[in-house]
């Protein structure tokens, strides 16, 4: 995949995903990576929540998470996201979450369309074509976004 | 409301509730409400989620908490859930959350009846009932609970 | 207190903060309003981390919200934020929730000053006057924050 | 490693851990398989709270998942932990996680032995041990556990 493909999401770590440890908890790295998704596709103009409403849901089915360097309260994230892989029924994507110039965590999710009934079904083509495209400029966006 | 409508659920602190000061973090403390709530009415051979499949949702509308000391990581809790008080459209639960003899915090939340739609609806006469009615044994529990 | 005390966050609310009501978990407001309370303190200069880096601690020991409206995946919230009472060792957050319009819910945290060991300790003349203090602009905000 | 490796922990879904979809969330997994890890520990007389107090932290550095069906609120799960390899420095569990007969996910998460620097440290005999250890009698393991 193109740069195209790529998208950077900045987020401050809060409170109250931090640990006994003083880190942020390693499960909350993957909702990290979950609004990271969520803002790459703002940023192509589509809100996720369309896509629930038209029945079309992303589930992730496969993940694969290595911690580099402990991430702390109130620091700022900065998580870039690509699209690795698009098939029929599924989407690859790739995080690379860095403070500064640490590398925080890598990351990988695979999601694949279900519908409303949580079975597999093959992507629409305006879903797939998505998947392969750039940001939109920030007025070409839905509104809210 | 007499001592029937009291019931005690205990749990232990996982560690991703915990925050960077080493202790519970504070909205954690709702969900451990709720636990006992679920577990309240598992008690009365009632399923919350089988009240939500034939469209009886009870969202929380006010909450109250008074933390008293804090829970850590691995400690058991047990909280002692009472029904205090029940309206044609709301009821309202009361929670003493305690490691051992030293009691954790103090909570209080008013639940209202809505359908599918969010509005406010009145309870039905069975689900009045279950709110007034005492713990019954084990064997005449929905199975699974 | 004057409006000087009052500050404005605004968040989007994110897929793992719904449940299955499609509505967020009434648990997570109180996230939030922590987030809220952090960037009150971040837009008065004050990084919350470096007060626990320094042994001041706040946790929060009284909270009440009543929730008015449902806020869903993808809405953008904003969190008016104001501190209504500072004393020698407490300070209360009034919170207003809002999603354009619509009030999402009003809430109340009580915070206490505690020390390592978790007991009250007396704030420091500095912590108090920040807690009446207006908005500091951003140039004179600590880096980062 | 042998059978002696494996515990089984029973958990139900509580209401918090689902999303709008109307399953589980899939970063709650990840605290799922953290619970069943705590569980194996006490099974065999160790509580991981003690081992912090004694500066041995064992933070997840790398997590796999395999989403294999939708777990939904109020269920019960059973969790097979086993643990599969140990190193000077490192301890892989694996984790099946089941409702009835149904294969809910699998999960993999390799640990790091560090110190309160966060740094790696070689990971002490009897640590080793209980990774290679048999679940003891519920009488011969720590009080509370």
């Amino acid at each position: 995949m193109s740069d195209d493909a790529t998208s950077v999401y900045r987020l401050q770590v809060r409170f109250c995903e931090t640990d006994l440890m003083g880190v942020v908890h390693h499960a909350n790295y993957l909702t990290y990576c979950e609004a990271a998704r969520v803002d790459w596709l703002h940023k192509r103009g589509i809100s996720y929540d369309n896509w629930v409403r038209h029945g079309i849901h992303l589930p992730v089915v496969e993940v694969k998470v290595r911690y580099k360097a402990a991430a702390k309260f109130d620091q700022i994230l900065d998580i870039e996201t690509v699209v690795e892989e698009v098939t029929r029924v599924t989407v690859r994507f790739r995080y690379h979450m860095r403070h500064g110039d640490t590398l925080i965590c890598e990351a990988e999710t695979l999601l694949a369309c279900v519908g409303e009934d949580l079975k597999l079904k093959r992507m629409p083509k305006e879903v797939v074509a998505v998947f392969r495209s750039a940001e939109v400029r920030a007025e070409e966006r839905a509104p809210g976004l």
